[in-house]
């Protein structure tokens, strides 16, 4: 399934000779482990959603991922050097040519999902697609946590905010794979609620798990320039929130009944989870 | 009408409480002509395309042409510090906020344009309309001219590159605005071609009016930093190329038989743009 997404997303940046599809194909095609398409077409299979309506809308969700890393990387945001091993976009093109590369990553997005092959039975799926992609990752969404994370230092943050930053940052496009395979499948708003629970605990746990492995034993005060739950409450509290994400995302998905061979890839995803903490 | 796209964008960005509502309605609404929408509302108003159903997608390519600008003044691109007698986003609120800005305008943009109103009569009618958007957005468009403009000195253009740089970064949003009309009117391919003929010579005149008007008769030669066709061919030159485009732009609405009182707009602005030269 991987190679599939790969082989689509390359296909969408070989489109020009254009200096902009060689940076874009250098920040996207550098690696990644495409988790929010896999997340999005394993939903969507679940919901008998064909792959090649999908597909455009799992790419477009990894353009805007990526988009995304391109600009925190920048010299006014996290000033990174390396991503995936590789130079950052700005240190192998100029902070112009990466400004200029996330634009046009988070454009194509769009142009990729809006090109989607059209089911003539269910036209305005598309278009609720679309809606809820850009609303993840807009200011209610992922850039509204990426706000959160560069103004606030991690001792300003209540309990209530760091969820909230969560919730935005990383939930904002976790949430949104799961509902688009959701939407494009057509179900009820009942199991659409669930689904939504489940995807919003999964964001949460995915979030909690990163900040578990990059909580550092040197400093458990918790000195990190940003916020890490593991530092804010502990590697104990923040192991036992995770445990209790997880398991909020599998009762929702039971509410979704949720339990098909085909929703195997979601259940591992859980199961990594588990046993990486 | 341009107090209804105000309106509009103000009742679009006035939708929390975030910094980043501030910071974009700080840029958007502070001013600016409104060119794109009211092209697009008249075009569309010529093809009976009601209102409601537009205004989304004028608001949209407004956005888009307001992130393109806050990027357009950061720091690493052209460092500029007043934009419409008020300090640009970065030097009110500070480059990382800035980068944010852009891209949440961006963002937004595709947001309102995916929740306008549905023609349920036409539903794909709409999916076009962003596709067409995204695509006058993107690389082969705005994001295609802007990287034009920032990789080659005015000295190393060409003929044929000045106007691809042209048609791309100012004709981009001004061509999808035109074409967004007649997408949303249904019109056929055969006035559609012609329509985009209008509006491409349109770009061309926009943006030349626009060389003309900031040729500098001091440094005749062309020392701008920017290119300019004004400083390339000569102030005779460039009066004539727009001359030029001014007729091919009306030969080819009259191919669309855009003769209608409802386009009194267009015919304005082309009555400007004579006047004025």
């Amino acid at each position: 399934m991987k190679e599939m997404v790969d082989s689509a997303l390359s296909e969408f940046l070989s489109g020009g000779r254009s200096l902009l599809y060689e940076s874009m194909a250098h920040s996207v095609l550098s690696g990644g482990k495409r988790f929010r398409p896999l997340l999005m077409i394993s939903t969507g299979d679940y919901f008998n959603v064909p792959r090649e309506e999908i597909l455009p809308f799992a790419c477009g969700i990894e353009l805007i991922h990526n988009y995304s890393l391109v600009h925190d990387d920048l010299p006014c945001m996290d000033d990174d050097d390396i991503r995936r091993g590789q130079p950052t976009c700005h240190k192998a093109y100029g902070e112009d040519i990466a400004l200029l590369t996330g634009d046009a990553l988070l454009t194509l997005a769009f142009e990729v999902m809006a090109g989607a092959p059209e089911n003539r039975n269910h036209p305005l799926r598309k278009i609720h697609a679309i809606h809820e992609i850009s609303r993840g990752a807009g200011v209610d969404g992922m850039i509204g946590g990426q706000l959160l994370d560069i103004k606030y230092s991690p001792k300003e943050f209540s309990d209530q905010k760091m969820d909230e930053l969560i919730l935005k940052k990383t939930g904002g496009l976790i949430l949104a794979s799961v509902s688009v395979g959701g939407i494009l499948g057509g179900i009820s708003a009942e199991k659409m609620s669930s689904l939504k629970q489940f995807g919003r605990n999964l964001g949460l746990a995915f979030q909690i798990r990163d900040d578990v492995l990059d909580f550092d034993h040197d400093q458990p005060d918790g000195s990190s320039p940003r916020p890490n739950l593991a530092h804010r409450i502990g590697l104990d509290g923040a192991k036992a929130r995770l445990k209790q994400h997880i398991e909020k995302a599998e009762e929702a998905l039971s509410a979704v009944s949720i339990n098909s061979e085909r929703l195997r890839f979601l259940a591992e995803r859980l199961l990594i989870l588990k046993e990486e903490n």
